[in-house]
């Protein structure tokens, strides 16, 4: 199954693409995507629903706005330099030896067409293709072997990252990664059924039209199953929640000279069976 | 205004506690002490509510559970190193020259009496008392004049962290700061008219008795309103985020020989004005 969100920002409706296709406004189910959805087995009971209501359920009409795929979650917890050459890239001397953690505030979940917003004082917003894994159920201490069982699906992220904020502003990296904007999501949860493998899709990016980060997530150092294993060891991941998984080589960071985005930019992001994502860099200014 | 929250985990009533000390059920108001209440100026409405019907209001039966004063916030970001003595203490070699920034899950949220749990392999488990600043509106781009307009109010906040988690298993302090109860909130938030100046509030923190944090919130290096105003500019801050505002020296990382918490020890803490908490530590154990 595929599940979106559509409407204006923090107005956002549910809906579900059909496999050939058709959108559908699935608000008569009466839920949004959200913690509470997914606690209660939301997408067994939304799949149920639409056997006997979708016929009933009107088509999203054309040119509307995709919002983030899942309502705001508890947490958006990011693995940072997942990928070999991305970790070179970055600057370091060695791969984690064990994942690194880091959060993304909430607030900055968007959806996956919106403008970026370069902040303010901003002088090197950077992108980040990432697979972001949604918490279907609870998970404390809970094994590898059984840890896709918590796994309510996947979708696209872009981990956008300012990085004078994130590296040369007094350490922690949330710093850097928490600004309105920063956190297109979307536009498809997609069910595991839907996906197989989520340890072998092919992820990409590109800048003003030139691709950048081609890549595949069987690259990852820390796959899928591990990652949730062992951030529940250090925090209860709840119904919704989301783990971003690090992103693959190709970031301006990584560039020389480094390349920063600039108001009038176009990135353009996708992940194999997840669908895109466009955004178009613009200045920040007080509302 | 002291706002308290009562009953079972997850499960906590909205209460408030009169100036002679009755504790009144404001279940009767009809919301929970969230991001909407605040949002919508609940405060305000609640004392006016309160001053129709607080006779008619039940009183808290004795022996409640205290939860946390607040329900679930989007997010509770942290301060570290804002106290000189404890930057040392835990290693620094100079102080910050901006606020260090790091978050902590929500769901390690709890009431003040609540026990803490020990992590299932931790060994160094440790404490941390701390003043907490409950926002009150959406705050982005914030001038340090008028950060203060934007608190609800002040609680005591014990900001558990593992600091082998934190500290030894690759980086971001997240990781160490995030398990469920690393994060006893309450008992009350106290709105900023009965608490005056809140940078000149004592703070303390005894385990099994002994004293071992004692200091003034003149200490902290970066003050409340340059905190808030700071923070908006690295992210958008929502009605009830927390910002907790750093520990003063006296941390069991601190001692030498460093002492960390074993099933058994008791920690009991307090800030002027705002109450005390106290917590009996336990292991951890599948439930």
């Amino acid at each position: 199954m595929k599940l979106f969100r559509f409407g204006a920002f923090e107005q956002e409706k549910p809906g579900v693409e059909l496999p050939d296709g058709t959108k559908l406004d699935v608000s008569a189910f009466g839920e949004d995507f959200n913690e509470k959805f997914f606690a209660t087995d939301g997408i067994s009971r939304l799949a149920a629903w639409l056997e006997t209501n979708s016929a009933d359920a009107p088509q999203v009409a054309a040119g509307f706005r995709y919002g983030s795929c899942i309502a705001r979650p508890s947490k958006i917890v990011c693995i940072g330099m997942n990928y070999a050459k991305h970790a070179y890239e970055s600057g370091a001397t060695e791969l984690p030896k064990e994942p690194i953690i880091f959060f993304k505030s909430t607030s900055a979940l968007c959806g996956p067409f919106d403008q970026v917003i370069i902040p303010r004082s901003s002088e090197k917003t950077d992108w980040e293709v990432e697979l972001a894994v949604i918490i279907g159920k609870k998970a404390s201490y809970v094994e590898e072997s059984s840890a896709l069982d918590y796994v309510a699906g996947y979708a696209v992220h872009n981990d956008y990252s300012e990085r004078a904020y994130q590296m040369e502003r007094g350490g922690q990296w949330v710093k850097g990664k928490s600004n309105d904007t920063f956190a297109p999501l979307g536009p498809y949860l997609v069910t595991p059924d839907e996906v197989g493998n989520a340890n072998d899709l092919n992820l990409w990016l590109s800048l003003n039209g030139k691709k950048i980060q081609d890549s595949t997530t069987s690259d990852m150092i820390f796959h899928v199953p591990f990652l949730i294993s062992y951030l529940s060891q250090f925090m209860t991941l709840l119904p919704g929640d989301v783990i971003t998984t690090g992103t693959p080589a190709g970031v301006g960071l990584g560039m020389k000279p480094q390349v920063y985005l600039k108001a009038g930019d176009v990135v353009e992001l996708g992940i194999e069976k997840l669908g895109n994502q466009k955004q178009e860099a613009v200045a920040w200014k007080a509302i």
